[in-house]
């Protein structure tokens, strides 16, 4: 029984890491391809015929965004492994992942679609906050310093 | 049998991930070392008085590749443990494994060299292809949502 | 008995991830609070009206050391699972963790607290070391090229 679960939290697991996998590597060529069709640009010369307001707007923050991206995917990557071998019930599991998935997906619509700031701003807490949960889990499930 | 062949592709995932996390660690002294003997630099104060044309061209995209780099590298090393967890044959794993260590091997010679465009690129693409075909491997060997 | 070590570095791998993890959690929101109130901006805009000078100092390399520590923390976090996989023992096991999560704690110190620079960059080689020794624990322990 405890191995058939198990083996569903881990398949659980690769499913979602699959998906966020994918997502990050699908960043980099999504960016470009905003960044030529919309007119926005990381480097401050492609801009720099512009009037200055709107120079700010366009060079915006996407280095930081997709950074961010990585710094809160890489450690989901990581700890959801540790968490999915700390042996959880499916349900909770399950709850962890689909929630990181979903909060990611909304992150990367809202920077994409330039949705107003609180949905990106939500999302990235949501992400954090599954990231948290499962750091919590492992740690409280005993400390080897 | 079954046993042998999945500690052989857990070996030569063992092997090439050393050799990605190595890659990886040695691109930033890599950059470090290229920006300062060849004069190519990363901030726009750096070469503030130079003449704009090479401007352009010092700045070129270092902070990009370099995250390019994790952006592809990262989602092998999660990807690729949890394909080797899959029991493929060794020869399939091997295939992924080589073609994605050398394409990542020629995109540093072909950035750190300045090679002609094509050359990043393909090699850029050859990764992701390798990355596609594990995460389709993973999803496809059953979902569990 | 070499089961319960291998538990055991199992159990310490996962304690150690866990902090790497909330490290780089947290590292972008203690930016973006240390660029707030010490006044240290990424974008050049941001500090377009600032004397040149002073300019290049603000600027600084937020971005660089971010990425830095992703590139030092992920190879950690692979080389670190794979390396545990190997059935070191514990003794072993654990000076490499606690090396290499120290370094980073000394690194993120220096960062944000400003320490004059002998102390970044001997953490950053620290924490290379302990990559580099695991590295070549994976590969002198058997290649399958």
């Amino acid at each position: 029984m405890a191995q058939t679960g198990t083996r569903e939290v881990f398949q659980a697991f690769s499913t979602y890491a699959a998906i966020v996998g994918v997502k990050i590597l699908l960043m980099g060529p999504l960016t470009a391809y905003y960044r030529f069709t919309k007119g926005a640009f990381a480097n401050p010369e492609d801009v720099a015929l512009k009037p200055a307001e709107e120079r700010k707007k366009l060079l915006v923050t996407h280095p930081d965004v997709e950074r961010n991206d990585l710094e809160t995917s890489v450690p989901f990557l990581v700890l959801g492994l540790l968490f999915a071998l700390k042996e959880p019930s499916l349900a909770v599991a399950l709850l962890h992942f689909r929630l990181f998935a979903g909060s990611r997906l909304v992150h990367t619509v809202s920077y994409v679609g330039a949705l107003p700031q609180p949905c990106r701003a939500l999302s990235w807490m949501v992400g954090m906050g599954v990231n948290f949960s499962m750091a919590y889990r492992l740690l409280s499930s005993g400390l080897m310093l």
